[in-house]
């Protein structure tokens, strides 16, 4: 079941998305007060099951899309996905020990279709294509072999990066956090679609060349493991977001990276999950 | 004006301190959604002035302190307290060029008078007791020069961290957003009340000795400059907390230093804002 929030008329709403990416509205709210409760989400199943032909109903792309949830801890992971080693050398040899962990702060956060606005304070602006999976049911030490029963689903995220500003310190915090870095979506894809989330193939487009390509089962840190380890820490609530970490740029694109600039346009792209496609735009800042 | 936060019979109330502790209730509701709001506050303000004498009111030791607001950021601030150097030798010439910045998760959020949890994953829990911004006016690429103007207050935090978790990476995320590792308050007191927040002692004892006792003189980076810098980054909303970094610990405290135990107090205390005393404890842990 794919399940996004959008902006109705009069307060914010949740669908399901149908065939032919039609949306059913089903309720008023926000996922985050949904994905938690076993029975809300059945209810909805049911409605989308009970739905007619739908062709009546709006087009996904007719809605004013808003970030799927808005998670209380958005929590991101720095270097996940081990590079290519040459045959014959261990690609593990130089995974760390433990996963790198960091915080977008809340206002990062926007819809699938809202642009990225580009800081006027920094030069070199960077994209991070990741698969992003939404907390279902609070989690507190839970072991690896019943983490993913506390996720709700996956999503798309782009963690948009100002490298100069991570750069000033040894923390990465201001360069995450400029606010737009953190488009989220375009919806929710229900867990029990994803049978084995680590064996996905993560897409990383700009403007139509690819430039990163890595199968989650390259992940040095399971997304099992990233969510009994935070959990050991912090008690996970529903929606909350963990985002996975980003595959590496292909050798092609590393070596011609520049910033993001006016107009560019990245896309995350996973078979099962969908597309986050994103649009980069400079900006006149508030005084 | 000295603002509290606390647990009502069937909702959060807002409460003046007045003369001998005695706290007058004015309103349901949060902090954070009237330290934006001049008329809010200044209504606030009249019904203080306009109570009766306080000896019917509720002592503030009788109510249950929530934390005084309930940040949608709590933005902390990594070394930022100059160390003593020998007489002629230039005290800013270590200083760094920019803030370290990181994030508390909101898990860690508790009220003036709750324990601190001990993790049974970390050997290795420290204080560190600072003196908290609360944003009351939105900031977005606010300068310096009028930075302040978008305080509220002034409260205090202890930014207990676990030194082994901190170190498992590069990034100080995990070891500092155990559950329960931030106690803030106990009140609010309003910026009116402190003209000059570059003219403060902050004093950390524990188990009665002063362990650390430095002055805002001698912060690198002034809290204005903080509010200013964190603007150009993100929007800094009202309620949003800054907690501005600790005063390095006297050589004798850091060289008899050991973990935070069961039963061990740690206070914080500003002349003119207040004292947050904190209590820590070990835990069963939730399977």
């Amino acid at each position: 079941m794919r399940l996004v929030t959008y902006r109705g008329s009069s307060d914010s709403r949740i669908g399901v998305v149908l065939a032919g990416d039609r949306v059913l509205d089903v309720r008023a709210g926000a996922l985050e007060d949904i994905v938690g409760d076993a029975a809300s989400l059945a209810s909805v199943r049911e409605a989308a099951e009970a739905s007619s032909p739908a062709s009546g109903l709006p087009r996904i792309d007719e809605l004013d899309l808003l970030p799927p949830v808005r998670p209380g801890k958005l929590l991101c992971i720095g270097y996940n996905y081990r590079g290519h080693v040459p045959d014959g050398e261990d690609p593990t040899a130089n995974d760390p020990a433990y996963p790198d962990v960091f915080v977008k702060t809340a206002n990062v956060l926007i819809g699938p279709n809202d642009p990225v606005q580009l800081p006027q304070v920094e030069a070199d602006v960077d994209y991070e294509g990741e698969i992003a999976l939404v907390i279902g049911r609070r989690a507190k030490n839970v072991p690896v072999s019943t983490a993913l029963d506390h996720v709700a689903g996956y999503t798309l995220f782009d963690d948009v990066t100002a490298r100069d500003w991570q750069r000033h310190g040894s923390q990465f915090t201001l360069g995450k956090s400029f606010d737009t870095f953190g488009p989220l979506g375009p919806w929710l894809v229900t867990a029990d679609e994803i049978p084995d989330p680590q064996s996905l193939v993560v897409e990383v487009e700009r403007a139509g060349v690819v430039t990163a390509r890595q199968s989650t089962a390259t992940m040095i840190f399971p997304m099992a493991f990233l969510v009994h380890h935070l959990s050991q820490v912090m008690t996970l609530e529903p929606g909350d977001v963990i985002s996975t970490g980003t595959p590496q740029k292909l050798p092609d694109a590393a070596a011609t990276h520049r910033s993001l600039a006016d107009g560019d346009v990245v896309a995350v792209r996973v078979a099962g999950i969908g597309e986050l496609t994103t649009r980069f735009t400079t900006i006149t800042e508030d005084a």
